[in-house]
C-alpha cells in the first residue's frame, strides 16, 4: 500500500501544483500500477526502445500522472522536477501523454478510445512479426500489449470497432485493464452507461476476468497472473476501483476526476493514507522497491542472449528483423518505383495507348513495385478493397487485411502498427469517410509517425452514389492539418512520386488522394518530371508573354490544360501549374515558389473539384477559384462534374473574368 | 413471394438500368419489406408527414432501391419513371436516400451506422414527446421507429454508441431489423466480423429476437409480431437473409452487393423466380396487394379522431403539440434573448464590471432566456456538461441529457431528434472532438436541418490539456462545410446574436464555438450592435484615413483592438473588423462587404488562433494572417497562446510588414 500511496501522492501533488489535471484516475489505479509495473510488465527503464518490451498504453490519457509516476518510480529518464513541472511549457510531462516527449510513452493519448485501438495495432504488429520472424525454436518477438481503459474509452465507438476486430484476429497477447470506477465527468455513469461490459467483450470473442478488486494488490496480482496465461483470445481484466481513492471527501465522486483536490483535501488525504512525506518526496526505501532497472536489465539481457542465438541460427532473418525494427528501408527500395514512373512517363511522352488510368488504379500499379521491394509494407481497407485498390497484384495474403467497415479503428490501428515498428501500414477508404477516422489522422500528424492513408473517390466525380459519398471540404481539412503531407496526383506518374514520398517518409504521415475515374496522363520532360517532387510545378509553360496562371490538382489538371490550349489560341500566354501537394510546394524555397508563381502575376485561377477556400492563398483577391462550394448530386460522374461547373468553359471564363 | 419478387425485380432492373447501384441487399430484404410495409408499419402513403406515423430508417442506405421500391409499391408519390431514373441527375431516387428529395425518406443515409443513430434519435423524440404530451387517457404520440441495419452498420463504432445509449434509455419502441446476410463488400464477413451480435445487443440491454428466416414471409411475420409487443427494451430482430436472393449465380456472394447483376444473370434470375414481367412492370394485382393507401388512410383517420378527442380534452396541450410538430417557434420567443443582449451591451458600454466572461459562460447565460422561451429546446453534452456549460440555470431534468462520451452518436441522434420534429436539440463537446462526430455534422448540413452544435474550448488557449485538446484546423473544417453556419463570438453580446440565429434557423445547422477562457467585452453603438447579425462588421472605426484593416474572430478580437490602439497612436488609421461568422459575412450584398473591407484597401491582417488558410480569401496575397499553422503545446492557456505567437506585438508587426 505504501508503494501505491507513493504513486497516489505524486499524482495528487502534481495536479495540485499545476492547478490543472486529473488526480482521480491515477489515485484509483495506483494499486494496479504498482503490481503491473513492478511484477508483471516486461520492460527495462534504461532501454525504453527495446524491441521486445511489453507495450503499455494509457488509453484514458487524462490519467497521465499515473503513467508519469510509474515511469519515474521504476527508473525511466524522468526527474522529479519533470513531475513538479507537470503540464508546464516545455516539460516532458504534458497534460496528456505525448509520444516523443517523454521516454516510455508509447503513443499519444487523450482523445478517448484511440489508445485502445493503438494497442490493438501494437498487438497485431507483434502477432504479424512473430509469425514472420519467430522460428520453432526461437521466439524473438514475444511480448504483450497492455492497455488501460476507462469508462469513457469504452463508451466511444472506436472501442467497439477495435475490440470486435481484436477478437476476430485472436490477439491473444493483448490485455486490456478496465478501470471500472463507475464515474465519468458528468457523474455516476448509470444514467448513460449501464451496459454489461464483460458480456459485451465476451460477445467479441474476448476472455474476461471479472470482478478484480482494484484496490487490493493481492487480488490484482492474482488477476494479472491469470491474464498473462493466454488461451488465444485477447483478455479484458475488469478492475473495480474507486476514483480518487484515499480522499476522504472526493473518493468515488466526479469531483475527483478533473480538478485538483485542493490543499485542505490533500491534507486530509495524507492523513487518511497515513502518508507523511512532503509533496514530491518519496522515501528512499520505496524508491528502491519500485525501481525496475535491475529487473529490466535482466529481462533485456535474457532477450539479448535469445536474440544472439537466433542471429547465429538465422542470420538473415535477424538482419532483416533488425533493419525493420530500426525503421530502415531496404537499400535500393525506391529503384523499382522510380523505374516504373520513368517508364510510364516515357510511354506517355511517346503517345502510347493504354497509359490512361484512374489514379486509384495508378496507385495499385505503384503498390506492386513498392510492395515487392519493401516487405514491411502492409495494406488494408475498410471493406473497400476492390474500390480502393489497396491490394496489389500478387500480394500475399499476409500483406493485406480487410479491416471491415471500421475506418476509425483501422486508422488508429495503423498508428499502433507504425509505433510498434517493423510494419509500414497503409489503409484505404473513400475520401469522404476519412471523416469517420479523422481524429486518428490528426494524431498521426501530431505524433509525426509515417502512417499512410489512401483515400480514393476524391470528388463529385464519384457520381451516382451522390452527395454523401462526394467529398467537398475534405481536401482542405487534410491540407490544413499540421504535419500531414497530402497528395492529389493527376496521373500515374504523379501517383508514383506521391507513393515514393509516402514510403520514404520517416515522420510525416501521408494522405494519398486518388480518383475513381480515369484521368488523362500528362507529358513531361526530365526537368518537369523531377519537379513533381516539389509539390507544385510548371506542367505546361506559357507561349510568349505570361498572361495568366491556371493551377489545378488531380483530375482537374486536364481541365486546366485544355483551357490553356484554348486561351493560347486566343493569344493569351497561359501557364499551367500542377499542384499535387500545395502544402509541400509552400515549403520550397521562396525563389522556386516565385519562379512558378511570379509574385507580380495576379491573373491566377485555381481549379479543383472541392471547396474553394484553400486556394485563395494562391490566387489572392484578384484571382479566381473554380471550385465547388456546395454539396454534390447523384448522377453519373461526368454529369455530376458538369452540374457542379467543373468544365473547361468555366475555367476559360474565369481566366477572362480576372484579366 | 410474388409480391416480394415485384420488389426484387424493381431493384435489380433499376440497378441494371442505371448500371450502378446495389441490388443484393434489396433482393435479400424483399420478403421483409413486403411483410413490414404491408402488415406492420403504421404509415399513410398519401400523408408522409403525418406526425404519428412510424418512422422507418434504412441505415444501410446503399440498399436504397428497397426503400424506393416499397415507397412506390405502397403508393407514395413516386412514379415508375422515378425508379427508371434511379441515380440520374435531378431524380427523386438518388443513389442513396436523400432527405427532402423523395417522399417517405425520413433521413439521408449511406454513411454507415448513422441511420441507426438517427433512429435512436427518432425513438428518443417519441419517448420525450410522449412523456410530455400524452395523458393517461390520450395517447397521441404513440409510434414506433424501425431501422434496417446491415453488417456494415454494426461494424461501425457509432452503432455501439447509439445501441448502448438506447439500451440505457429503454427506448422500447425502437426496433432494429438486422439484415444478417454474412456478406460485406470484401466478401464473407467471417475473417473480419465474427462477433456474436445478439449477445452484444443483449449486453446493451436490448431484447433480441434471433434466427428469423428472412426469406420466409411467415417467419418474418411471426418475428415482427413478437417485436411490436414491447417489454420496455429496444428490440433487435435478427433476420438471416441471402444477399441477391433469387440470382442463381450471385446469390449469397459479394458480387451481388454493389454492381448490376448483368443482363444474362437477370434473365436467369427472372427464370429462377418465375418472374415473367418486363423490367419496371408490376402486374396490377400485385400493385393492388401492395397498395397501402386505404390501410394508411384508416390508420391516420383513427389517429385524427384520437387527436380530436385530445384537443377537446386538452386544448392547450394540443395547440402546443401542433406548434412544435409544425416547427413554429413560440411567438415572441426571441424577445428575452434580445433583451439580454441589449442589456448586456448597455452594461458593457457603461463600463460596468462583471460583464467579462468566457464565451462558454456567455453561451450558458444565453441559454436561460432561450430555454425558458422555447420549450422544445433540449440540450446535451458528451460527458462535458460542466465544461461545455450546456445546461442552463434552472433547466429541468428533462431539458438536458448526459450522452456519455459518445460524440458521434450524440450528433447523429440530434439529427434524428430534429428530423422527428417537436424537439430542437443542441449538443456540446470540445471543439477538437467535433472530429469524432464530424460526418454527422456534415449530414446535418447536407440535409439542411437546424441541429445546433456547441463546441467549447476553441483554441490553444485551452492550455494545459495540450495539443490533443487544442483545435487548429477545426474552424476551417466547419467553415468550409457547405450549408453549415459557424459562429465564433468574441463576447457575450456576439454569443447572444449567434444563439438567436441558431434557434431561429429553419434549415441551416449551426456550429457555435466558444472559448474556455475569459474574453473582454466590446463596446458597440446601436448600428454596430445591429451589424453583428451580418457575420462581420466594423467593430472599431479607423481614426482619419484608413491605413489598415485588422479582422479577427473570438478571443482574438481583443488582440486586434489592442493592436489598433497602438497603431493608431503611431498615426495609422486602423479599422477593426469583428468576424464572428465569416461565411455569413460573405453572403451579404457586395456593397456591404465592400464597405467593411474596401476592395482597394490591401493592407489587411487577419488574426485567429487557428489555421491561417481560411483567411487568405479576406487578406489576399498582399495581406497577412496571424494564425497557428502548427500543433499547440501543453502549458497554461495564456502561455500557450504566447508560445504560438498570439500576441498584440505580433499583430502590430504583421500590420507593419504589409504596409
Amino acid at each position: 500500500m505504501d508503494r501505491a500511496n507513493a504513486l497516489r501522492a505524486l499524482a495528487m501533488d502534481a495536479v495540485e501544483k499545476a492547478a490543472s489535471g486529473h488526480p482521480g484516475a491515477p489515485m484509483g489505479l495506483a494499486d494496479l500500477g504498482e503490481v503491473l509495473w513492478r511484477e508483471v510488465l516486461k520492460h527495462n527503464p534504461a532501454s525504453p526502445n527495446w524491441w521486445d518490451r511489453d507495450r503499455l498504453v494509457l488509453s484514458n490519457g487524462h490519467a497521465s500522472m499515473w503513467l508519469y509516476g510509474c515511469l519515474y518510480l521504476t527508473g525511466y529518464d524522468l526527474h522529479i522536477d519533470d513531475l513538479i513541472n507537470f503540464r508546464q511549457l516545455g516539460s516532458k510531462t504534458a497534460g496528456h501523454p505525448e509520444y516523443g516527449e517523454c521516454p516510455g510513452v508509447e503513443t499519444t493519448t487523450g482523445p478517448l478510445g484511440q489508445g485502445f485501438a493503438n494497442a490493438v495495432g501494437f498487438a497485431l504488429a507483434e502477432q504479424m512479426l512473430g509469425r514472420e520472424f519467430n522460428t520453432e525454436d526461437h521466439q524473438v518477438i514475444d511480448h504483450r500489449t497492455w492497455v488501460v481503459v476507462g469508462d469513457g474509452c469504452l463508451m466511444e465507438g472506436i472501442s467497439h470497432e477495435a475490440a470486435s476486430l481484436a477478437g476476430t484476429l485472436k490477439l491473444g497477447k493483448l490485455i486490456a485493464l478496465y478501470d471500472d470506477n463507475n464515474i465519468s465527468i458528468d457523474g455516476e455513469v448509470g444514467p448513460w452507461f449501464n451496459e454489461d461490459v464483460p458480456a459485451r467483450f465476451e460477445a467479441y470473442g474476448w476472455r474476461v476476468i471479472r470482478d478484480v478488486d482494484g484496490q487490493d494488490a493481492d487480488a490484482i496480482s492474482a488477476g494479472l497472473k491469470l491474464a498473462v496465461v493466454s488461451d488465444g483470445r485477447p483478455t479484458l481484466v475488469c478492475a473495480r476501483t474507486t476514483i480518487g481513492y484515499g480522499s476522504p471527501n472526493k473518493a468515488g465522486k466526479a469531483s475527483a476526476h478533473g480538478a485538483a483536490l485542493g490543499s485542505d483535501e490533500i491534507a486530509r488525504t495524507r492523513l487518511a493514507l497515513n502518508w507523511g512525506s512532503d509533496p514530491f518526496v518519496v522515501p528512499q526505501n520505496l524508491l528502491d522497491e519500485w525501481c525496475a532497472r535491475d529487473r529490466g536489465a535482466d529481462l533485456e539481457n535474457e532477450w539479448n542472449d535469445r536474440f544472439d542465438a537466433y542471429a547465429q541460427a538465422y542470420p538473415e532473418l535477424a538482419t532483416e528483423l533488425a533493419r525493420r525494427m530500426e525503421g530502415k528501408l531496404p537499400s535500393g527500395w525506391n529503384k523499382p518505383i522510380r523505374d516504373f514512373a520513368k517508364l510510364t512517363q516515357a510511354a506517355i511522352n511517346s503517345g502510347e495507348k493504354g497509359v490512361a488510368a484512374a489514379t486509384r488504379k495508378s496507385s495499385q500499379m505503384c503498390l506492386k513495385p513498392l510492395g515487392e521491394a519493401v516487405p514491411e509494407l502492409f495494406g488494408g481497407s475498410a471493406d473497400l478493397t476492390g474500390s480502393n485498390l489497396t491490394r496489389w497484384e500478387g500480394a500475399a495474403d499476409d500483406r493485406h487485411m480487410s479491416f471491415g467497415v471500421r475506418e476509425f479503428a483501422m486508422s488508429a490501428i495503423g498508428n499502433g502498427l507504425v509505433l510498434h515498428g517493423g510494419i509500414r501500414p497503409f489503409s484505404g477508404t473513400f475520401l469522404v469517410f476519412m471523416e469517420y477516422a479523422r481524429n486518428a489522422v490528426r494524431l498521426a500528424a501530431l505524433m509525426q509517425i509515417p502512417n499512410i492513408f489512401v483515400y480514393t473517390h476524391d470528388s463529385v466525380a464519384v457520381g451516382e452514389d451522390g452527395p454523401t459519398h462526394q467529398p467537398i471540404e475534405q481536401l482542405t481539412n487534410l491540407r490544413t492539418t499540421p504535419g500531414l503531407s497530402t497528395w492529389r496526383p493527376c496521373d500515374t506518374v504523379e501517383s508514383a512520386v506521391a507513393w515514393e514520398a509516402a514510403v520514404a517518409s520517416k515522420k510525416a504521415p501521408h494522405a494519398l488522394i486518388f480518383s475513381r475515374q480515369t484521368t488523362r496522363p500528362q507529358a513531361r520532360d526530365e526537368a518537369t518530371f523531377a519537379a513533381i517532387a516539389r509539390g507544385g510545378y510548371v506542367l505546361v509553360a506559357e507561349h510568349g508573354e505570361l498572361g495568366a496562371v491556371i493551377m489545378a490538382s488531380g483530375s482537374e489538371v486536364e481541365l486546366a490544360v485544355d483551357a490553356a490550349v484554348a486561351l493560347t489560341s486566343e493569344g493569351i500566354g497561359v501557364r499551367v501549374v500542377s499542384m499535387p501537394n500545395p502544402g509541400l510546394f509552400l515549403m520550397q524555397d521562396q525563389s522556386y515558389i516565385d519562379q512558378v508563381l511570379p509574385p507580380a502575376m495576379r491573373a491566377r485561377v485555381a481549379v479543383e473539384a472541392g471547396h474553394s477556400a484553400y486556394w485563395y492563398r494562391f490566387v489572392g483577391l484578384d484571382g479566381a477559384v473554380v471550385g465547388i462550394d456546395r454539396f454534390g448530386v447523384s448522377a453519373p460522374g461526368d454529369e455530376a462534374m458538369r452540374a457542379m461547373g467543373m468544365t473547361v468553359e468555366r475555367v476559360i471564363e474565369a481566366v477572362h473574368s480576372i484579366r
